[in-house]
C-alpha cells in the first residue's frame, strides 16, 4: 500500500492506477454500461460493480466495493443522485483515493438536489475524499490510457499535450474534437460539472504537476471560489500557459444556474482577475482552441511589449494582419537599419520592405528573409504568410529548417485549394510548426504570444507582492468626516475641514477656512446626501453660510445634528475610485471616470487586491479616459502618480481589514499635483 | 456584331465570349505564359497575341489585336507598365469590350508609376473603355469557366454561389479557398487592384445582376468613390445579401498606399456607411467567408429584431451561444406558452426548457422539438447544436427532412471525431444545410442573419429618402450669430441673444434679456473664443457687464469690433452635432458626448446624410451615452425627438449645399423639452 499513500487523492483519482465503476450495468443502453466499455483501453485494473455480480462487458463484476478486497484509486459513480452519498461513504471506508459521479439530479436541479449536494459536500469534507463532479461528463488522462466517461465519443478524443478543463461536459468535448481539427490533441480533458469540492483551482494544480500537459485550455461558468482560482492561476501560468474561456458576458444567469447550479457572478471582474493571474482569457472555443494548441508549441520569455515581425507573399494579408495586431495593441515595430539593409538585399525593390515584408512572390530567398528578420532585435516572434504557390514555394521543404534554426518562433499562415494544402498543413504540423489557415488566424496566434508575454511580465514585476500599509485603525463612526480621516491615514488627502455641532461654530469654521465653503449635513444615516439637499456649495460669507444651514437644518435626522464645513476644491477630472469585498474573488479594486458619467459610460478597470504601483497604473492606461489624465487639449498632465497611490492604499487597506465590505470614493477629483476625496464611504 | 451591341461593356469584360492575351508568352515562367494556360477550360474563342507570332501553349499567336480582324471581349495584357497605354489604345481602335491589366508598376509604385496610372486613366475615360486593375491578379467568373489570371492557383477555385470582389488578390484568393472550407465556393472573384476605372461598386452592380450569384463578399481598403459605392450598395443589398470586410482600424496607411496606391480613409466613417447601405461588416476574412456562404443559402425577412431560437443537446454550448448572441444585442426571445406547453410535452423535466431549449441527448423528438421552436411566432431563424453522437442522433438521416419543412432557416453545429464527422458534415452541406463546426460559428451565422434582416428592414423604413427641407440661404458671415441665425432657419434654436456694437448697446442688451447673459465676442476671425478669453459668463448687472467687456476689448482684431450678448442656458447634457463634406463619401453627420470628453473617449454615431428621423434615432442608440439621454438616475427623459430632428436638418442642409465643407454645433444642449445650439461654426 506503499504506493498508495505515497500518491495524493488527486493524483489518485485523475491518475489512478485501478478503476471501478459502482453502478455497472450489462444493458448496452446504461451510462453504467457505457462507462466499462470506455475503460477497454485502460491499462489500470477494472473492476465492474453491481448488486447482482456477474459478468459486465466481458469483465468480472462484484457485488460492493468492499468485495473487491483493495481500496481502489477511482471510484466511478453511474449510480442515481439519491444512491451517491451511500456509495461514497462505502468508498471512503474502503480507503479508495477519489471520486467521479457522473449524473445529474444535484445543485443544478432544484432544492432536493441543492439538500443531495449539500450532504454529499459535508461528507467528502468530512473524509477528505475527493469527487469530481456531480453532473459531469467525467474526464479522459491520455497518461494512463483512460476515458472514464460515459460519452461515447469521449475515448476518440486526439491525444497530444493541451489539458482542457471545462466546467460543461459539452464544451469539454467541442474543444477537444476543436483541437483535432488544428492538428492538436489533450493530455488530459476534465469535465468539472457542479465543481462541488473539485473544482478548477483543483485540477489546475493537478494538470499543472504533469510533464504531458503543455498547456491549459480552460472553460468557466460561475466561479464559487474565485480567490483560490486566482492565487492557484498565479502559481500555474508561470510554468504552463493557461487559455480561459467565460461565460457572462450578457445576462445569461437563469440558463447558467439550471446548468451547473452556480451563480455567475460579474464577467468584467471574473476576466480582469484571469487576466491579473497570467491567464490569456478569450472570447470563443475557436480562440480557446487555436490559443492552447499555439502554447503547447510556444511560449515568448516574459516582456511587456514583444515585437512581432510580419512576412507575406501577398499584400492584402499582410494588411490585414498589420491592422489586427496595431488595432489590439500588439507592437509591430521597425525594424533596424541594418535588417532593412540585408532584406533589401535580398528582395526586388517593388516590394513594400519594412514590418511588414512584403516579399512578393516567393522565391529563393524566403527563409533567408525569414531569419532576417527573426534576428531583428525588436523581433520577439515572425508570422509569415503565403497563399498555396507550390511553383514558388514548397513550405514543407523550406519551413521546418528554418525554424529549426531560429531561437524565436516562426508562425505560418497558407489559404490554398484544399485538396493540395491539406497535405502541407498536415505535414508542417506533424513536423511541429504552427499553422494557422488564414490571415487572422496568424495574427491572432501572434497576439496571444504578446499578452502571455506581458501577462507574465507583469507577473514578475508584481512580485514578490507589495508590502502592506502600516496598520490603519478603523473608525467607529462611518461618517464622511471619519471616513476622510481615514483617507488621510491612508495618504488620500481631503479638502480642509471643520465638523461643527452648531451654527456659531458653522460661522467660526467659514473664518477660518479658505473661501468657498461648502456646507454639507453629517450624520452616517444620510445615504444619498446631495439628492436631500445635504451639500451646499459655493458659500463665501455669513448670509450665504445661513441660508445654506437652513437648508441641511431641513432635512429631518434622528441622530444628533452636526456639520461639516470644508473648503471648496478647484474644478479637477473626477473619478471614482472603489474597493469591495467579492463573495468569490475577495477584496477587488475599480477606478473609473466619475460622476454620472461613470454609471452611463462604464468606463472602469477592475483589479484584485492588492496591487502593486504599476498595477495601478495598468488601471489607468486601461480606461477609455486615459486620455484625459495625460494632459488633455494642451492642458498640464494630472497627477497619475497620486492617483496610482491611492488606489494601491485603498487595496491593501481592503486587504488588511477583512471586516470591510466597501470602500468608495466619489469623487475623487485629480488636478496637476495631487488627488482630493470630495466624499466617501465605508460599509 | 449584333451581340457585342447589345451587351455592356462590363459584360463583355467580365462575361466575355472571346479573350485575347496580349503579351502571351512561349516562356513557362512569364506570366503571359500563365495567363494562356489558365485559359485553357474556357469555352470561348482564346486569342495569344505575341509580335513574334508562332504558337503559345498549343494555340495560334497573332502579331497584334489588329491582325485579329475582330474585336475580342476581353484583352488580358500581360505587358510591362510602359506598354499598357499603347495597348489599350490598340484595344480602344478595335473595337474591345475591355480590358485586364494584371501587373504593377502603376499608382501604387510612386511618382512615375503614378503618371502612367493618370495617363491610362484619361485614355479610358476619353474612350470609354473599361479596364480592371492595374495591380490585380485578375478574376475568375465560374459561369463562363474563365479564369483570366496569371495565379496557378486561380483555376483551381472551387464553384458555388458566392461573389467574391477584393481588393487585393490575396484575399480574392483566400477568401476563395476557405471558402471550399465550409463547403461553398465562387460564382465570380474578382480582384480590384488599383481600382483605376473599374471599381467595387461597378463589380457590384454587375455581380448583382447575375442569377448564378447568391450573395457577394466585398474585400476594401481605401474607396475613392464612396459615395457612389454607398448608393450602390443601397441598391443591391436590395437583392443580394453583401458581406464586407476592411482594413484601417488601426493607422496602416503607410503600407495601404504602397499596395493599391489608395488612401485608406476613416475606418469608422466607411464601416458606418456600409452598415447603413444595408451590408453587413465583418472583421475577419473567416468572418466574412462564413457569413456570404451562409447568406447565399438563407436570408430572412426584413426585421428590425429578429428573434433566434437555440435548441441544444449539451447545456454548456448553449449557453455560450446565448451569451455570444445577447451580448451583441440580438434577441433570444421568450417562447410563447403554447410553445412551451408543447415542448415540454416531448421532453424529460430535467432540462432548460426555455429559449435556448435543452433537449438533453437528443432523442427520437429531437426533430419535432425543433419545428415546434420555430413554428413559435417570436423566432426568426433556428440554431441547434448537438455533439457527434450517432447513437442518438443521425444529423444527416433527420435534419434535412426537417429543414425542409420549415419556412424558417435552420442551422446546425456540431463537433466531434473528425473521421466520423467530416462525412457528417459534407453530407449534410450537400443536402443544402448550414453547418457550422463550433458553437461560435452557429451564433455567429444567426447574429449575421439578424443583422442583415435589420438593415434591410431599416433600408425599407428609410425609403423613399427623406424630403429635403426649403430652401435656406446662407449667411454671407460666418461668425456666432449668423451661423445662429441658419440654425433657426433649419429648426435648431440659440439662445436669445442681441448683436452689438457698443457698450451702450450691450448695456440695453442686458437689460432686455433674461439674465445672467453670456457675453462673447462676435468676429469671424477669432476661431478659439473661449480659450482667448472671448466668451464670459454669468454676468448679471452692469458692473458686471463692464468687468466682462473690458476683457473683450482687450483680445485684438483688425475688423469691426462687435459683442454678442446672449441668455445664458440653463445646464443640461452636451452634445457635439457636426456636418461634413468627406473627400469620398460626401456629406456626412456625426453626433456624440460633448466637450472635452467627446474628444477623449470618441463616444460618436456617424452616417452618411441625408437621414431619416428613424435613422438619427438609430444613431442617438448607437452612443454609449444613450443612457444619459433616457432620463439618468431618475432624472426626466431628455429630448431624443428635438435632437433626432437637428441631426436630420442638418444632414438635409448639407445635402443641399455642396458648397458647405462643414457646420458644426458644439455644445448642443438638450433639455427634457428642446435643445439649445451654444456655439456653432460653418466652413
Amino acid at each position: 500500500m506503499s504506493a498508495v499513500a505515497s500518491r495524493t487523492p488527486l493524483e489518485r483519482l485523475f491518475a489512478p492506477t485501478s478503476v471501478a465503476v459502482v453502478g455497472a450495468s450489462s444493458s448496452a443502453d446504461k451510462a453504467g454500461h457505457q462507462a466499462v466499455l470506455a475503460l477497454a483501453s485502460f491499462g489500470g485494473d477494472v473492476f465492474p460493480v453491481n448488486p447482482r455480480g456477474g459478468e459486465i462487458a466481458g469483465r468480472r463484476a462484484f457485488p460492493s466495493l468492499r468485495a473487491l478486497g483493495r481500496p481502489v484509486d477511482l471510484v466511478l459513480l453511474a449510480v442515481p443522485a439519491s444512491a451517491c452519498v451511500e456509495a461514497v461513504r462505502e468508498a471512503v471506508d474502503c480507503g479508495c483515493g477519489g471520486g467521479l459521479i457522473l449524473g445529474g439530479g444535484f445543485a443544478e436541479s432544484g432544492p432536493a438536489g441543492i439538500a443531495l449536494q449539500a450532504e454529499l459536500h459535508a461528507l467528502c469534507d468530512q473524509s477528505g475524499f475527493r469527487v469530481l463532479g456531480p453532473n459531469t461528463a467525467g474526464f479522459v488522462n491520455k497518461e494512463v490510457s483512460l476515458t472514464a466517461s460515459f460519452l461515447p465519443a469521449a475515448d476518440r478524443i486526439p491525444s497530444g499535450s493541451v489539458a482542457v478543463v471545462a466546467q460543461s461536459a459539452g464544451i469539454n468535448l467541442t474543444v477537444s474534437f476543436l483541437l483535432e481539427k488544428v492538428g492538436s490533441g489533450v493530455s488530459m480533458a476534465v469535465g468539472l460539472g457542479n465543481a462541488m469540492n473539485v473544482d478548477a483551482a483543483d485540477v489546475l494544480e493537478f494538470v499543472a504537476t504533469r510533464p504531458a500537459t503543455k498547456s491549459i485550455a480552460l472553460h468557466l461558468e460561475g466561479v464559487v471560489e474565485g480567490r483560490r482560482l486566482y492565487e492557484t492561476l498565479r502559481r500555474v501560468t508561470r510554468t504552463k500557459p493557461v487559455v480561459v474561456l467565460t461565460v457572462g458576458k450578457s445576462d445569461v444567469g437563469e440558463f447558467a444556474q439550471s446548468h451547473t447550479g452556480n451563480l455567475i457572478g460579474s464577467y468584467a471582474l471574473r476576466t480582469s482577475a484571469l487576466r491579473q493571474a497570467g491567464a490569456v482569457v478569450v472570447s470563443s472555443t475557436e480562440e480557446l482552441v487555436a490559443a492552447a494548441a499555439l502554447m503547447s508549441q510556444h511560449r515568448l520569455p516574459p516582456r511587456l511589449r514583444a515585437g512581432i515581425g510580419i512576412m507575406t507573399a501577398q499584400a492584402g494579408p499582410g494588411l490585414l494582419m498589420l491592422d489586427q495586431l496595431r488595432s489590439h495593441g500588439v507592437s509591430v515595430p521597425s525594424l533596424a537599419p541594418r535588417t532593412l539593409e540585408l532584406i533589401r538585399a535580398e528582395l526586388p525593390p517593388t516590394t513594400y520592405l519594412q514590418n511588414p515584408v512584403d516579399t512578393g512572390r516567393p522565391g529563393p530567398s524566403f527563409p533567408r528573409v525569414l531569419s532576417l528578420l527573426a534576428d531583428d532585435p525588436e523581433i520577439s516572434a515572425v508570422c509569415a504568410y503565403a497563399l498555396h504557390e507550390p511553383a514558388a514555394l514548397r513550405p514543407e521543404e523550406v519551413l521546418p529548417a528554418v525554424a529549426s534554426r531560429l531561437t524565436k518562433p516562426l508562425l505560418f499562415g497558407t489559404a490554398g485549394p484544399r485538396a493540395e494544402t491539406n497535405e502541407t498543413i498536415a505535414e508542417l504540423r506533424r513536423r511541429g510548426l504552427y499553422v494557422a489557415e488564414s490571415p487572422e488566424q496568424l495574427a491572432r496566434a501572434a497576439l496571444v504570444l504578446a499578452e502571455d508575454a506581458a501577462s507574465q511580465a507583469r507577473l514578475l514585476r508584481d512580485d514578490p507582492r507589495p508590502a502592506l500599509d502600516a496598520d490603519v485603525h478603523l473608525p467607529r463612526e462611518h461618517d464622511e468626516h471619519s471616513v476622510k480621516q481615514l483617507l488621510e491615514a491612508l495618504g488620500v488627502p481631503s479638502p480642509r475641514r471643520l465638523v461643527c455641532s452648531s451654527h456659531l461654530e458653522a460661522r467660526e469654521a467659514l473664518a477660518r477656512l479658505t473661501k468657498p465653503v461648502v456646507a454639507k449635513i453629517l450624520a452616517q444615516e444620510v445615504g444619498h446626501k446631495t439628492e436631500l439637499g445635504g451639500v451646499q456649495l459655493d458659500i463665501a460669507d455669513e448670509q450665504a453660510l445661513a441660508r445654506a444651514l437652513a437648508k441641511l437644518d431641513a432635512i429631518p435626522l434622528t441622530s444628533e445634528r452636526r456639520y461639516l464645513i470644508e473648503e471648496m476644491a478647484p474644478p479637477g477630472l473626477e473619478l471614482i475610485l472603489g474597493g469591495k469585498r467579492d463573495a468569490s474573488f475577495g477584496p477587488t479594486l475599480m477606478v473609473g471616470l466619475g460622476g454620472i458619467l461613470a454609471e452611463a459610460l462604464r468606463d472602469t478597470a477592475t483589479r484584485l487586491a492588492p496591487v502593486s504601483l504599476a498595477e495601478a497604473s495598468d488601471m489607468l492606461d486601461e480606461l477609455r479616459a486615459a486620455a484625459l489624465l495625460a494632459g488633455f487639449r494642451n492642458g498640464p498632465a494630472l497627477d497619475r502618480r497620486a492617483l496610482a497611490e491611492a488606489i494601491v492604499s485603498l487595496g491593501n487597506f481592503l486587504v488588511r481589514h477583512p471586516e470591510v465590505t466597501e470602500l468608495e470614493i466619489n469623487p475623487l477629483r485629480v488636478y496637476p499635483r495631487g488627488v482630493l476625496a470630495l466624499d466617501a464611504l465605508l460599509r
